[in-house]
């Protein structure tokens, strides 16, 4: 069976994995630990846990449990003290105290949640996301830089701190993949951060498995407004410190106007403007769904189709 | 296989399900729904839910899962806006708010936690405890009549408001009972609650079912200062309307000096005061363990020993 390594973080990951979920691979997915907004944030600042919403997220895609114990995952609390919190996320967090560990708590979650595949953290370390913009004003926070409406002005470095060793697990899958996804997600908040550990790019660069970047449907408004194909490739190619990518995979199924109105306060669409034989176009649309009410930051209304995504993947494996 | 029935609230029920668990024997455990108090009580004023927390109890001891799921399920967050609910009590509630129903979160708990038996409310309506003292002061909640250090100079009534309708399943399974075990349990907080629900005492009265009572341990200072078994009797024959009990379980054993000393702002020891053919005398003390740091209220160090309770409720089920 093939082995494929999706690394990301958050809703772009989920799109991936749940494609993905029903086909005949091997999956791991590698998360981002940057995540600090929210309820996750929360947790992180009163009870000293590692971020669980990014692993809870994937834990959820590749479940076999029932529709219940999928919603009750995402269940957000709507008062008092437990205001905002989704309940996988109080439920990675109590495992992480009972345990004593987080991959370890990860993993009872998996088998909870009767998940196909494995979830494995980029690192086990504490970090915080750091950003230095171009006029030298430092975001502090995953949350702050998500919500920053000026990175597209240019911004010097993006770094973790304390700069942080990656997850030896998480360097194993990627010698051992036959496939690597990257994408789609935040390009600084969700894929990024995963470049950004000690280990994990020199992983990436010597592994033998093919590489595929899946770039973002829509840009996001002060952060990478007017990005091309090219600038997203740009960006990772910066941090992984050459062009790994084999295949590139971009949508190229318009959005309905109505969605593309409503969607104008928070970026465009991606254009592309490369002419590469990397670049794999296919309609990669899903329907259009509400995003969920409760949910503490905004979330994309236009996303990527998991089963759209997951069948382009599945012909790149089916020619390894 | 026989049908035992054990009806209470709290950590009496545990010992009694805890030991019957590994037996040969088909177990339902009727609860009570007055608790509000700590974790439980934040969760009905905040949520809206039914009180979780001894329905917590009763599952864990039934509980068929791992080690670490137990502790998991009650674990206690220490920090923050989750400080002090317990795990278990937030996944009971969550469950609730998913699927729409406190029974049916129930039902599903069991599962996750693979129950050996049943966990059945008393009632599935909202209800709150209330007693009116011999001086007229009027005790508003669980809480605050376990708390109370005037219960023992009388009281003129206990009820629930608003009056609730008994669960019908409870009633079914008390119908269908071979044995039903009232006790050991706090005499008006745990026990005495199932007994003012409507249609429960009617239920007991007319089941062919034997009927056990199990006599706590101790008193509790300023609640049940000075009663002797005869008292305890009393109290709850009163409630049930008749006298139901076959058989009337009561230690014999002696804690150790050093445990009464301890022990003595709480209460003394009960002292068995009648001669009755129906009362079995055994050792019944469990070893001596450190109270839970973090609970809401002050728990009882001596304790029935759940094998102990077990064996001698065994030779009634062998006889039957």
């Amino acid at each position: 069976m093939k082995k494929i390594v999706v690394i990301g973080g958050g809703t772009g990951n989920f799109s991936v994995l749940r494609g993905l979920k029903n086909n005949n691979v091997d999956i791991s997915a590698i998360v981002s630990m940057a995540d600090d907004g929210g309820s996750t944030g929360i947790l992180r600042d009163e009870l000293g846990v590692l971020p669980p919403g990014d692993v809870r997220q994937c834990l959820v895609a590749l479940s076999n449990s029932s529709n219940m114990m999928r919603s009750l995952m995402n269940y957000r609390f709507e008062n008092g003290g437990l205001e905002g919190h989704s309940f996988g996320n109080l439920l990675l967090s109590a495992l992480e105290k009972v345990t004593g560990s987080f991959e370890k708590a990860v993993e009872e979650m998996g088998k909870i949640l009767f998940i196909r595949g494995k979830v494995i953290p980029v690192t086990t370390h504490q970090v915080r996301l750091k950003m230095i913009l171009n006029n030298r004003k430092v975001l502090e926070g995953e949350k702050e830089i998500y919500l920053s409406q000026e990175i597209d002005q240019g911004y010097k470095n993006i770094y973790l701190e304390p700069f942080p060793k990656a997850n030896p697990h998480a360097i194993d899958e990627i010698m051992n993949a036959d496939l690597i996804v990257l994408g789609p997600g935040g390009l600084h908040t969700s894929l990024i951060p995963n470049l950004l550990v000690d280990g994990l790019t020199d992983a990436l660069r010597n592994s033998q498995a093919k590489k595929t970047f899946v770039v973002n449907l829509m840009n996001r408004k002060g952060q990478t407004t007017g990005y091309k194909v090219s600038d997203y490739l740009r960006e990772m190619i910066r941090y992984i410190g050459a062009d790994i990518f084999d295949y590139i995979i971009v949508n190229k199924q318009n959005p309905s106007l109505e969605l593309i109105e409503m969607y104008a306060d928070e970026g465009e669409i991606v254009e592309s403007d490369i002419k590469d034989e990397r670049v794999i176009y296919a309609s990669l649309l899903g329907e259009h769904k509400e995003a969920p009410k409760k949910d503490l930051l905004k979330r994309s209304l236009i996303r990527h189709d998991p089963k759209k995504l997951a069948q382009e993947l599945m012909k790149i494996v089916n020619h390894l």
